[in-house]
């Protein structure tokens, strides 16, 4: 098996640091891709710093894998060498059950296989992600990235797009709608982008003055800053959909009550408590709804890039050698990047 | 403007007792209904005791009005005297917003005016409930009672009855469905006949076992113990839809847990904070939705009563004379009703 570069985090504590690994020769359905950039997630530092207690270490993170097609397996006939393609969150699901058959593996029943952190289904092996030269992955993971779109920056389309484009094409935001976006990091930045390709009049909700003007640069309608009750109360009952991306615990009651009747607050950031309580009040007098989505699966993944490169949609993105990870990390605790890093995988061969 | 006989409650710890009232003479568009039957909903008592602090006294309670028409204003054509009819929790709505142009008047967006409790949007004075001999309301809002069912029985129908059927219909629970049910009160006893009647798979969650032959007689194909750590495990995402209709704060959790992806958890009980918290995670990972449902509109309330017409649909009740309402009050209190009272409005005559 041939070994590639890679950096892995060891521990909690160790960073990520260069640490070989091996790539399996690729089986008949396999796709061998050379690895040109990788976004990063903040799952990327939750895993490597073991925040969810899940992490087996040592751990290779990055999910938001660009690059080209150097070798294929016997069967493959969708992918041939020299094609530019990407690799998202998933890398292998079971393929039987319900969700799969509908193209929604990433709710697999028996539970999809992660890019990183996870464990292959046929050999046992665990799974390394994208902070490598090369990554080897079944073909119904791999997706065409569009020819028109820059690579680099259409690496995080792959975690931090889906996971936006998937709730909103699924609960069917388009035109007419009035569609709220919370929180503009990596995915919030995205969901305006792509509500406002849909069609729908997108307002962001901020908690800063401040950064108005740059939401409205990201294509954003409205802007009401959400400290500014006299704002909150105009909003009240306005909105069809909000997109909630904020990763930490808030208060989710204030976007409730800016929902129309049959209105549908999507979380797509929270994972954990809802604290401070949720009230049911406005639930209930407005037959309002509040729902999750995660990630996206392949097919949906395939048809957000496709529709990216029909109308040049990206990412913002900051360019950064993989040598500096680890002070990425810790500025991606500040929130110190517009919007998202993107390794460029050529500083791992220095 | 004649005086009726009815039963208010002047303070928070009066009790409710005889006090006469007005009624105003028909306008064009009312109805002059003779009260037959009075269900006796839980939300009688917290407006009589001023539990949610909304109470302006006095308060004659009594949303579950079933009776015969005894005069119509010129303007009425859908009704004539000895028409047997019901009114429900509304008396008037705008009639102008979108939900009141879509039949949902219960999300008036100016707000509907309750059959008790309420102010009349043309004259200014409250309305007073179905506890009285008689009642006063526009034809719009009032229903047919079909005559196969019995009228007392069927006066539940009313809010217990639309406020389960109306989720139900609006969420398209039906043939093919699993659906759980969360609480068997009066609510709850509905929700499991409509959901069978729809075509549904039933499901009765309670927390004791001795209550499960009680819910197979209801209509339930099964029971979950739901302090069965076992069954529940076994019931993990298996619903469609689960209808919670517990009025008290409760843990949410474990039902979202046994929810499919895209289920849908439908709260029509609780009013307040969502205590323990709820998680968001099991909601994201399957993409599963809470939502809330109030009461129905007025055309939803008739097509449920013709339904209940056809299928033989009435709730369980126990006869109460109005002399007996505080002792009835204090027994719903401890749950200790199957699973209605409604009050035979002839022993107000005595």
């Amino acid at each position: 098996m041939p070994q590639v570069k890679a950096y892995a985090a060891q521990s909690p504590d160790s960073g990520v640091a260069p640490f070989p690994i091996e790539r399996r020769a690729p089986r008949p359905d396999d796709v061998l891709i050379e690895i040109e950039y990788c976004g990063v997630c903040h799952s990327d530092l939750h895993t490597a710093y073991n925040d969810w207690g899940i992490t087996t270490y040592p751990i290779v993170p990055g999910h938001e894998i660009v690059g080209t097609v150097k070798a294929v397996g016997d069967a493959v006939t969708g992918f041939k060498p020299g094609d530019r393609v990407g690799v998202g969150c998933l890398v292998d699901s079971c393929r039987e059950c319900g969700s799969c058959e509908h193209g929604l593996e990433q709710y697999c029943e028996q539970g999809w296989v992660g890019t990183y952190n996870g464990v292959d289904r046929h050999d046992g092996t665990p799974t390394y992600g994208g902070y490598s030269e090369q990554i080897v992955v079944s073909d119904r993971f791999v997706l065409r990235m569009p020819e028109s779109l820059d690579l680099a920056a259409a690496a995080p389309l792959l975690c931090a797009g889906i996971t936006t484009w998937s709730p909103l094409k699924h609960f069917g935001v388009g035109k007419g709608h009035r569609v709220g976006v919370v929180g503009m990091g990596g995915l919030g930045h995205m969901g305006v982008k792509f509500a406002r390709a849909l069609g729908a009049e997108v307002t962001v909700f901020t908690r800063s003055a401040a950064k108005v003007e740059e939401a409205k640069k990201q294509g954003a309608h409205h802007v009401i800053v959400s400290t500014d009750a006299a704002q909150m109360e105009a909003a009240a009952a306005s909105f069809d959909f909000i997109l909630d991306t904020v990763p930490v615990p808030h208060d989710l009651n204030p976007y409730v009550n800016v929902l129309k009747r049959d209105g549908t607050l999507i979380i797509v950031g929270l994972l954990g408590p809802v604290e401070p309580a949720l009230h049911t009040f406005p639930v209930v007098l407005g037959r309002r709804r509040i729902a999750g989505s995660l990630i996206g699966g392949l097919p949906e993944t395939q048809e957000m890039l496709d529709f990216c490169g029909e109308h040049g949609i990206t990412c913002d993105i900051e360019m950064l050698d993989i040598k500096n990870i680890n002070a990425a990390y810790e500025r991606m605790q500040r929130s110190d990047v517009r919007y998202r890093f993107v390794i460029d995988m050529a500083t791992l061969k220095d």
